[in-house]
């Protein structure tokens, strides 16, 4: 059995290894030099990193020089890229939670049951995170992948994830979100996403209508391990084209049943 | 249009910024620390750390302190873990790469009409990486995600872009590698590699019968740009039920449907 990880208290640890000289801040900016390389910017300079780091030219080069020697960047000279090295990262994540593994074949199920893409995500902050997802054989739909975020006060997963904590901790994480009015029918207030979650943890499902984009409607359900914890949500995103009430309908028990599913399968891996 | 990246003369970089001093030791060991991270060992005690890193147990207190700090790690003050937030490393990866994006639509399309797991890799050393993946509804499958390496030499991705370097740079990367036989069809010696190499350059594709896995089969084909660099290699693998002309046969044609269809609107992004 997993323990329960905090995270509430690391999060002065900063300072504190930083008055006492053992925050490794090479590690930070390393860090920060390969998020700088992003779709709007998949080749860089050393002007470009520099810029986008807060780096000196000499410092980003430094950077991108040690990670060409690992293997994790390379250049022509002048334009620097991440290479497919830099996947390995991600995967050690991936491997270690087990869990996409797991779900994929049952989302799988779902997803061809109702012809709708479906997902898993966890939840990191006040962000939801996919770390699995099967898509539809539909053409209309958003690009998501696995490591996609999205605020976790408007998705459905979102709210079941929230509704799994403690009240307290799920208010302290509405508060510092950066809640925006993304479609007309957004819930922003604090006090309302609260009531939602109380009502998402009594029903044991979360649909969100339109909330986080127009025309698209969303349904969660929460997946526990062995020890009844929550260790992540999977759902159904679909077209907003008929009432709520039918989303819910045809597609919630194809949700139950792979929630039902990965349960077992989680429980009997309890050693 | 994108500039070949070289890496060839990235080798030696190591042992330059060594004796110059610029090589970021720091960021070397922050990322073997997250790579410390398994399926096998998904936490980590302090000792663990250190005996999968062969760094001292206080000096992986730091580096695990400070990825907690940054959001990258948890602990319950015992055992510790990645968080999702590293999945935004890769992630980055995957967005200045964005291919996946145009690609799994077309891969989506050839799964459906084979009934078939359809995939892109890119080379990384000697090694394939998977960047997109579309599962088939078939049962019996291989694990395979977005990251999972394979072997070059002994898959048809890798030997569809082996094919496209330089014979010399192709030669080299196959003495480097690990030639192992996997399974009595496995070809290990390097001429006749090469020589495989040749055809699969004359024929634009690969296949691979059984050498990777006993009953697995597996057909490639390369993926150009806009200035006919191969950018990634496509394919689908399958059962070894049928003689391997069948598998030509019946899958073939959907990959060089979707080679077609991803090499135009690769064409069409060049400016």
């Amino acid at each position: 059995m997993l323990p329960r990880f905090a995270s509430a208290w690391v999060k002065d640890w900063r300072s504190y290894l930083s008055d006492s000289g053992e925050f490794v801040q090479s590690l930070e900016r390393g860090l920060a030099v390969i998020r700088a390389f992003t779709r709007e910017r998949p080749q860089l300079t050393l002007t470009d990193a520099a810029a986008a780091t807060g780096l000196t030219r000499a410092t980003a080069r430094r950077f991108l020089m040690t990670l060409a020697s690992l293997g994790y960047a390379t250049t022509d000279g002048k334009h620097w890229r991440l290479t497919a090295r830099v996947l390995d990262l991600g995967h050690s994540y991936l491997a270690s939670l087990g869990l996409p593994e797991i779900v994929v074949d049952h989302l799988d199920r779902v997803a061809q049951a109702v012809h709708e893409s479906a997902s898993a995500a966890v939840l990191d902050g006040d962000d939801i995170v996919y770390v699995a997802r099967v898509e539809s054989r539909k053409i209309m739909r958003v690009q998501i992948t696995v490591g996609t975020r999205f605020p976790a006060y408007v998705t459905s997963m979102g709210r079941v994830l929230l509704a799994d904590l403690d009240p307290s901790a799920a208010e302290r994480i509405l508060r510092a979100s950066d809640r925006r009015s993304l479609t007309t029918h957004t819930t922003t207030e604090v006090s309302e996403l609260m009531s939602e979650l109380s009502r998402v943890r009594e029903a044991g499902f979360s649909l969100v209508d339109q909330e986080l984009e127009m025309g698209l409607r969303s349904l969660a359900v929460p997946v526990r391990d062995g020890s009844g914890r929550v260790v992540a949500a999977i759902n159904v995103s679909t077209t907003a084209a008929g009432a709520p009430g039918e989303t819910l309908e045809s597609v919630l028990p194809a949700l139950l049943a792979a929630q039902s599913n990965i349960e077992a399968e989680l429980a009997s891996l309890v050693r």
